[in-house]
């Protein structure tokens, strides 16, 4: 058995930083790195590629929407073809970066609203497939399974690598429970570390109202800008190498 | 004999624009297309990045200081890592639009008030040329013969392709006279196409005082803004036609 | 009888312009100026505001979303005290530059999303009648008669003025024509004028299907960015002075 | 014997922060609040100014360059009519958030990179005096003293008021120690506190070689975002007290 561990990094932004990237890039497998249009300013995202690089990390494009004021977290009601000249080019700046870093850019995953947006929106999903055919057709993006993301990437041929999330509670149909709720977010490390082992090993996961669905996942999202995100990541670590999975990325 | 025609092309931005594109396209074989920091939205770079290829127009990488509000025409006191991951992501962004019209990018030529502090400043013209170097160390840089910029890139085994101005005043001493003299910009078609045809058979300019001097280029750069933009621009093809010159790009 | 002309000014941004400001300050009574969120460096903010008071034309705020590469036309899904204070923040910001100018901000005009969004979602009208309330709630918000943002003003005892369109096609009901659609906008300059008179002078306009409805207006708004703009606008001006209708700022 | 003491504050920018704006303003007398141009979103700001004006902190405008990514960190060389109009921008766009939260912009004080231009370079300095003077005359600036600043304003009639550092080196002609340079920055709190009572008691300061020289200055800079910022700020607070010294804002 074995697993991906993936978290977002880079999202500061000149002066600004968030997170620990340098703490979780010990941990994870593959690396959402932001690409400046909700985070990330182009020495950050330098800096990052080369710690990935030179751990042996997958680096992914992690596009968002233009919007710094917002951290890419508004929806912006935006034309397709404008869309798709976005993520093309987030992911060709951050394939410059990965480039000088010796790597490259293997995967696709958005950011904040464009996220959520892409799980429920044909439109700006196919969008966002528009630029990984246009871009590299062989790069895959990450999402929830089921998504609309999902459906758009299979129509046209892009792999959709399904994703999970060990700290976030899930509704009886598979869905994430809103953050605003409460108990949306799970805090303890060593629960989120034993319902990853589950996730991975038994390809389930408890819901809110205490039913087990299914939960098959190629990845676990880890977040990297919560209070005792490195804590909780190397619990989850530890405890899927003590279940004796293997955390290896997806793709290489 | 043969020359390169050169012009500065998607400099508009979202709702503006400026210049006719596709009008130049038909004239020049070297596009320097704007990459988002003192212009360029990503749709026209996209855009005009497909327009290039279906004309089999070489596309460069213009780039310049972050500076929407000021165009890319003030210099900014940045440190040399800054520039040089500044212009990794423009050459990469440029690149991803590239890619996806079925082109690249094939060389790098600096905007506005970088190029001008390339020129002239080592510490700046090292940064670019070490962002080509770890980006990709074959793209060439398009620059004044002589200037910083030109002796940073060879020093770093860097081609620097020499550009004229036909439609500039230049000073004894090669340097062009500062835009802010009178008679510093010709708007004679017929003028500017005549010294074109000199510049590239005969490898010399007369300079402002009288004086012809050598002028050794590769491509000659047209301005894509000014009023009778196209005009001239057909205007010197046309003369360099007659004379028997091939315009070709400088580089494929 | 009397009319207020107003139209969207100062929405160029840099080194980019739109439209003709100096020849509409000719010919209208109230200005909106852009303030730098969707377009309107300060630069232009400032020169515009200080044209406007040489002509003794009314200053408004021309508030929009924080997307220049959007130009504002793009709905931003945020929270209502974000875009409360975007509003101060743009509102004071215009001031600035018309109390430098020897005037002063006169009223509120929303722009693009901004502007349709405020007709029909309560959330985002009240969130911009609130900025008003906090900074100056004397300052009327100019808007469609019966628009979210007109019953929203009204409940927090800020005027909302009604405007019409006289170069766009209306439905029965009174909204107008989306710009998608066939016909939504009209382009000759006399039939637009002949459009404005009736709409003044008999408070009526036929729409779409031929009804007429009734149109009680207290500025008509022209558009500055279109082909012919200015010459509408003075030929609406014109067939005003003609049927004895007296232009005149809804506010000094 | 009086003081007042200022720090910076509201450099935040939308889902990023920096120091303790709250802790600070319990301590300070005058906030300098970013604008918006190298930091300080509006959600920010507003709420900054909400907090100031519920504890009689005077409201001062911290003026930048356009400059996120560099956090007005770099010098722009910039006309001179630009920088007035970005000034006359900042100042009202604050204006308008500390409107609505019951107070006003009582001073004004460049930021960063402006703030050392401003500090030797006469056109940068006197564009910021004019913006001052078009907007209210009777805006005191926050400088050194000796400053081109300082100057401009004496020249145009605008009140300069004297700063200085009690946690920076000094160097036998008053002028600072350069931050790169060791010994540059002081961080120990009793010697920070002790050094400001001299400062303000004594008017005077002991530089870097030893020798003592005289400081006159109306306002001690605290620093806001260095380690240990909220502990020296209370420290320099309380020797203050202990030493007699009234502390209030130079400006009400």
């Amino acid at each position: 058995v074995q697993i991906d561990l993936n978290a977002d990094l880079g999202e500061g932004f000149g002066r600004w930083s968030l997170g620990d990237d340098e703490a979780l890039l010990n941990v994870i497998t593959s690396a959402n790195i932001a690409c400046g249009f909700h985070a990330g300013d182009p020495v950050t995202m330098l800096r990052v590629c080369e710690q990935a690089a030179a751990r042996g990390v997958t680096i992914g494009a992690q596009v968002g929407y233009r919007d710094l004021a917002g951290f890419g977290r508004r929806k912006i009601d935006m034309a397709p073809d404008d869309l798709t000249a976005d993520v093309l080019y987030q992911l060709g700046a951050l394939n410059g970066c990965a480039r000088a870093a010796g790597s490259h850019v293997s995967y696709v995953k958005p950011h904040g609203a464009l996220y959520n947006t892409a799980v429920v929106d044909p439109v700006q999903a196919a969008a966002i497939v528009e630029a990984i055919v246009r871009y590299d057709r062989t790069l895959p993006v990450l999402t929830l399974p089921g998504s609309a993301l999902a459906i758009a990437a299979s129509e046209s041929g892009v792999t959709a690598v399904s994703e999970a999330f060990a700290d976030r509670a899930y509704r009886a149909d598979g869905t994430l429970v809103p953050r605003e709720q409460p108990g949306a977010v799970l805090h303890d490390s060593l629960a989120i570390a034993a319902r990853a082992v589950t996730m991975v090993t038994n390809g389930t996961v408890i819901t809110q109202n205490g039913t087990e669905i299914t939960m098959a996942a190629h990845s676990l999202c880890l977040h990297g800008d919560t209070p005792g995100a490195v804590e909780i990541a190397h619990a989850v670590r530890a405890a899927l190498a003590e279940a004796g999975v293997y955390v290896r990325p997806f793709r290489r």
